[in-house]
């Protein structure tokens, strides 16, 4: 293995923690709401600079890479889709910060109605993730594709609990501003399966050498 | 003039075309909703294709600029922060679709109020697109900070316009669902000034090849 082998590795397991921390904000931001675990929230928004230090340290490392070693074709491929990447994850990591700070404000007011498909939609959302790191890592454009499928899920999702949300509204005004907060908490879920999707396309590319995003994937 | 000064200059160009594709259209996706023209909104969402070929158009020639030249230090920076910048522009272009789905489902519906706040924002963020654009072009780190400072006005007129419309709701249950969708639109343009903003980072972060992003801009 040859000193460059070695730094593209680092770089794989520079994006792989990257993509566990934010795993790891998600799951803790639903839980703060379901749970009512207004600290756990707190606890999400406080950790998320190390996401962020994380992106900065990938792009300067890919930077140097490219710089210094001059990769071609695939090699060169894998570290500007890691840079890419790690835009989408550090976004994903902002959204379960905005989570969070919707938990905070929903806990301090009674429940409107028990949770039942923000988790659901936080939960495929968060496959998506876990796959698509794993298609990055072992290059595996199924797997890719399959998260890609799986996007459809997580927006029918949406609209059928804004559909609901509607309702409650309707009827009862009271509920209306922290309906608005439920859904705004299941755009950011559709927006983190959003940009699951993008990586999936960018690894497809990756792997392929070749561009699918805006064609057969819409 | 060296034939890699002249595709670095061709790489500009390409950016500045789909950046003033996506300016026009933010622009006509806001005046189909203000001025309740349903048909410029549908040529809006027709229009989109266009600029997602050309995301892909730039990221091939990065990709084979990097192969084929070997750009070092400052150039090298400056093809991969085009490659990063035209994955904002395609999800601004894809925002102002999202804009004008909302328009056309509001046009179908009797006027809730006039729109004050919507165009207001809508101005602001162009704004910020069009001089975040002309601060890579010229390498200008103090118009890039400019932009970044503007955020903050885009998000104060969301939650103003959040609160009004809350009001709206709680008045007139009917209401509702119009108000939901504008409180959408007022979130699109939010994140319009986000990738505004997000690009505004790499262009400082391009011209001091310093990373300022998640520090001093937060």
């Amino acid at each position: 293995m040859t000193i460059f082998d070695e730094e593209l590795m680092h770089l794989k397991e520079l994006v792989l923690k990257m993509g566990g921390m934010v795993q790891s904000a998600i799951k803790d931001s639903i839980h703060s709401l379901v749970e009512r675990d207004s600290e756990l929230a707190r606890k999400v928004i406080e950790k998320d600079p190390l996401v962020n230090a994380l992106d900065v340290q990938i792009d300067e490392e890919s930077i140097r890479l490219i710089a210094l070693r001059q990769p071609t074709a695939g090699d060169l491929r894998f570290i500007t889709t890691a840079m890419k990447i790690t835009t989408d994850l550090e976004r994903m990591g902002d959204l379960a910060e905005d989570i969070s700070e919707r938990a905070i404000e929903l806990n301090e007011e009674p429940p409107l109605k028990p949770y039942i498909d923000i988790p659901r939609m936080a939960e495929i959302s968060q496959g998506m993730l876990r796959d698509v790191l794993d298609a990055f890592v072992k290059e595996d454009t199924s797997v890719a594709y399959d998260v890609i499928k799986r996007d459809d899920e997580v927006d029918n999702l949406t609209v059928q609990l804004f559909n609901e949300l509607l309702f409650f509204m309707i009827q009862d005004p009271r509920a209306v501003s922290r309906a608005i907060k439920i859904t705004y908490i299941a755009k950011y879920l559709e927006r983190i399966a959003d940009h699951a999707t993008n990586i999936a396309e960018m690894v497809v590319y990756m792997v392929q050498g070749k561009m699918i995003r805006h064609t057969e994937a819409q």
